[in-house]
């Protein structure tokens, strides 16, 4: 079958490799029917996060399962099914307490935890699913294709935009200041509208992300970056907001962040924060919060998931282009070149 | 009259220099009754904190209102007053949202804020007190003798240790760990048995200390630091906590407290974090939330005086040296040295 393979940094081809098949009893095998680039498989690919050997790339999957073990009692054959980008176990203290994404047997599909473990990715005709009855979320039924790509953002970018606005706290008739414009970015101004905010200042220069956030529930939007953009955001909201959300992970953005922010605010932070060191002094002399981390997506999904399936969340148009696994070289060099905002692959 | 100056870094002193007067209408000269040495007047003396010019030193005292100016109808000749470290207008929106320490017109005691501002500060006879009416806490009545130092305490440490404890999302029931030995770190182990803390590890070495902390609290005592008393903590509470607080202001405190938090945790942080630089994946990579900053004194202080006030919280042992004002100098270096843990100055 097809795997996308991340080689090296700045090499990431497509393979032919061996199909997977259940291995331990709690495991399922999924057929993918579509997978995502995510901005973290372009730290990937920018050698800013660990690649100690090759991988099959992908952590943002939907698809049917195709066999499960005898372990597995939670799915059958046939179940279209939503995978959280790492596995997790349901039981341990990390998941009973909602942060699946620290589940002591859980691994990342497609790339490298801290340990050095990682699964195979989802960027490939199939996937092997460990711990699969805890970890993949069932549809009650087939979804319509035009719901896919909505389904699909709930495995990472509209989970992780979500938690993004619940680190910043964001309550009924808030205002948020969103930094960043990507899918994650784009996500978080849905997720700001969901949870009641009334207005939603968006950090933005690009025609189509503004429009796009527009679409999604943006009242504002600033074009101006960095110390300008945040004395601009200050001067809108008459000192700055209480609740700003950071999803690009860099130093820059994190102070803009910081910038945007009146004293004793939140900001909920999702951008992967490679190689940002910050003077802890930016942070406490605004007496501010900082909240975050990789989103735990399994067990936000389900609350989402109902607002994707009864129509009133739709945070599929982040994908504004679409490649075939063989394909996927182009699709990441595209979303590295920021000439989509996010990259769908249909095996 | 006598005043402390911090004249330089290493340098504090004892002057004799003129009595302040009512200057403007919303003044108030209090007379010192009690005045406290803190850990951020320890950080001017080490050079730490700024120092452009030679200050009258002390941001905790309490006292009684000598005269007040022709605006101030909330306080009068007599009454005994509690002031935070900063002057607040009480007006406007930083403090009609209870962040008091960014008041728009406020300025700090006895030390300097990032604009260079700087009141004449409490470790002297007496001290002029602009936005009086706003800023100082009026008693009922005349405290007892033997209650000063406790309600010394809310001025600063006790406020700060509170507000910790609130940022570390303590709630009843809890297990909380306490990074730091000194005022605040005990102020907050009471600060956390108050909110209804079951568990209260707290990491401290030291035998007078130790036995402070299970006076105000604590159930458990960890010697061990850095790493190793991480480890430790981890040991102990299986996996870590999820109620951090950190109440140094050295990289080493606040990796301590990364180290005992429990993926998904809280870390209250009120150590001034001066030279402090912070690889932002330490606290991503486990989901960490990070809140903290200078207390809002002001807005923290009724709340805990009511307790004070009758009897059910009593703060004052961590005062466990006492001067005069003329061997204030003496007080410094002995909680420099760590000989004592904090110094009243009694005028």
């Amino acid at each position: 079958m097809l795997a996308v393979v991340m080689r090296a940094p700045g090499d990431v081809g497509v393979e032919e490799v061996p199909e997977p098949r259940i291995e331990e009893p709690g495991d399922a095998l999924v057929r993918v029917v579509a997978a995502g680039v995510c901005g973290s498989d372009l730290s990937v690919l920018r050698g800013l996060s660990p690649l100690p050997r090759p991988v099959r790339s992908g952590h943002e999957f939907v698809g049917v399962v195709e066999d499960v073990g005898a372990g597995v009692t939670a799915l059958r054959r046939g179940d279209f099914v939503l995978a959280p980008f790492s596995t997790s176990d349901g039981v341990c203290g990390h998941c009973r307490r909602g942060v699946t994404i620290a589940c002591e047997n859980g691994t990342l599909f497609g790339e490298f935890g801290p340990d050095g473990s990682s699964l195979d990715g989802g960027q490939a005709a199939f996937v092997r699913v460990p711990l699969a009855g805890t970890t993949l979320v069932p549809l009650p039924g087939a979804p319509p294709d035009d719901l896919v790509e909505s389904l699909l953002t709930l495995t990472d970018v509209m989970s992780t935009g979500h938690e993004a606005a619940v680190h910043a706290g964001v309550s009924p008739g808030d205002t948020v200041v969103v930094v960043g414009d990507g899918a994650v970015g784009q996500c978080a101004v849905l997720a700001c509208r969901r949870l009641g905010a009334e207005r939603i200042v968006v950090m933005s220069r690009d025609p189509w992300r503004r429009r796009l956030a527009r679409t999604h529930g943006a009242t504002d939007l600033v074009a101006a970056r960095g110390e300008e953009g945040a004395a601009e955001v200050t001067d809108l909201l008459d000192g700055g907001s209480g609740r700003v959300i950071e999803a690009v992970g860099t130093l820059e953005a994190v102070r803009q962040a910081i910038g945007c922010a009146r004293p004793g605010g939140r900001i909920g932070y999702v951008g992967l924060p490679w190689g940002i060191t910050l003077p802890l002094w930016e942070l406490f002399g605004k007496n501010l919060t900082l909240g975050g981390g990789g989103a735990n997506i399994r067990a936000t999904m389900p609350e989402l998931l109902d607002d994707v399936l009864d129509g009133t969340l739709r945070p599929g148009a982040v994908f504004d282009a679409a490649y075939s696994l063989a394909d996927a070289p182009e699709a990441f060099h595209a979303m590295d070149a920021r000439r989509c905002v996010k990259a769908v692959l249909r095996p």
